[in-house]
């Protein structure tokens, strides 16, 4: 069975590391969102995708999720000697990864194409594609005004109100034709548990992506556990847009194409709410910060994917 | 006096340095060869600007005399991994000083402005100038056909033979304000001992270069001692090109616009032919490889130059 799992950045590579622990790599693809994009002094940096591609190379932090391990920073410190912005941080070895890929775009190369150069340089043999080849940014709209979203994430650290987001070059972007063709070619979709707003809404604002998940088998895994996000600020910018921050919300917000929904142990009363909802409900626990728990819920995941064999969908 | 020291990479770092330890930092500055710049992965590298930036720091590495002391090889290894070419040698900090120089000339300053401000940055006082704002890029002519520098140099190792120079961009170069603003101003100018082909030529190629130095008090060190060159392939080329490979060869390069020659004790018999071109020469020690080395090699000069004060050149 051909699996695609859409993914953001540290919650999305640890769930596609999972199905990678079990798949052969040609069954798995894992198209990522590059909404949070963006230039650093000068050059293309794509932290979701590096994030993905170093935790399946085995080289990401374990620490941090983000960025490689054992990395050093002189580079940036040398930069900020220089006066450059030094709150985004990049090792010396990951600024390696950004300086390359700008080399490559500027010498024509798409970024699918790159994400491929780079991957198989690594060693990392499942195919990991950029949503898009065009540049699409996420801009958070804040009660301080509109922020680029690293400017929102990292410099002001998810500080400001939230009130909505917008993607700027989201009206010249396609969904890129590798990311479009592992997922026509999908027999079952994963959205991991990354931050439904500003890591899975940009791959799904792309046109036509939603039209294509609902001819398709569709499972997500909820981002949410007991009123928390895993990581990041998915819960924070719920309360903010006024939602209660709850899986239940991120299963509504999936509805029109979601066959089945991973919830936490935790999360085990909201179970009947999502299966009113339409779609299956699997309770487990979703906590995959080591290798084995990501083994073990990808899985259980295939597992019961497969057990709804001949048996119609509820949706 | 105001003082401008013609420079190539490290041999003119070492002299910059000698007069940048006795001058006030507002009477020096240093106009520095860009030939032999390049892009390396997209990135602006402006060896012989760095290399004499580097020095005046206080930073540069003393083995090589290029790149900074205890710089780390973490992000070259990286893009090896990702198949980049590795034969420059960039070191992490080195990476961060072509990573802000492109960022900045990607902003649209000029590359006179960008020297100033990484020089500011790194506290040189000193102006350290490129000769030109435009690209000029060196390359060798060679019996294996022409080479970019950097390939010529670094990567080939100086191995193939040289039949001549040329310089790509040339005819859309200029002096740049600052450099031409400096060496207008100047009571002396010093011509390092760097190579008299690709660190000085392209300086001296630059449109209206030999007529303005007609016009100043104008003296060369000599790259060449014992028939030998102080660094680099200076004596090489000169073999190749069918001249003996001697201090007087140089000073007969410089002879339009030379009022004085320093030449190495070793060259001491050579003195009277130096003489004998209406040039004053200079017999001294002119291997600078420590501080007090190029301090004292400094001094000298400008006690030399000093004596002449009312005696008319023999020019």
């Amino acid at each position: 069975m051909r699996l695609v799992v859409l993914s953001g950045g540290v919650g999305g590579a640890r769930m596609a590391d999972g199905f990678a622990r079990i798949l052969p790599p040609e069954l798995l693809a894992v198209v990522v969102n590059t909404g949070d994009d963006f230039e650093w002094h000068g050059l293309r940096v794509c932290p979701d995708l590096d994030t993905v591609m170093y935790t399946l190379a085995g080289i990401a932090n374990p620490e941090t999720g983000w960025g490689i391990a054992g990395d050093t920073w002189e580079a940036l410190e040398m930069l900020g000697r220089y006066g450059g912005e030094t709150w985004f941080r990049v090792g010396d070895r990951d600024l390696a990864t950004h300086v390359y890929r700008t080399f490559l775009l500027g010498q024509g190369l798409r970024l699918s194409e790159v994400a491929a150069r780079l991957c198989r340089a690594l060693g990392v043999r499942v195919a990991v594609w950029p949503m898009s080849d065009e540049p699409v940014r996420t801009i958070v709209d804040t009660e301080e005004g509109p922020l680029p979203f690293q400017e929102y994430f990292v410099r002001r650290g998810c500080q400001p109100r939230v009130r909505g987001f917008r993607w700027e070059g989201l009206e010249r972007a396609r969904l890129a034709p590798e990311a479009r063709a592992a997922l026509e070619e999908a027999d079952l979709v994963v959205i991991a548990p990354s931050n439904p707003y500003v890591s899975i809404g940009p791959i799904l604002a792309l046109p036509g992506v939603p039209e294509l998940l609902k001819e398709r088998t569709v499972v997500a895994v909820s981002p949410i556990l007991g009123g928390r996000a895993l990581k990041g600020p998915a819960a924070k910018m719920m309360a903010e847009l006024g939602e209660a921050p709850s899986a239940l919300a991120v299963a509504r917000r999936y509805q029109a194409f979601l066959d089945g929904f991973v919830l936490d142990r935790t999360d085990a009363a909201l179970a009947p709410a999502v299966a009113a909802m339409g779609i299956r409900p699997l309770v487990t626990d979703i906590l995959i910060l080591d290798p084995a728990a990501r083994l073990r819920l990808a899985e259980e995941i295939l597992q019961w994917v497969a057990s709804w064999a001949g048996r119609p969908s509820p949706r």
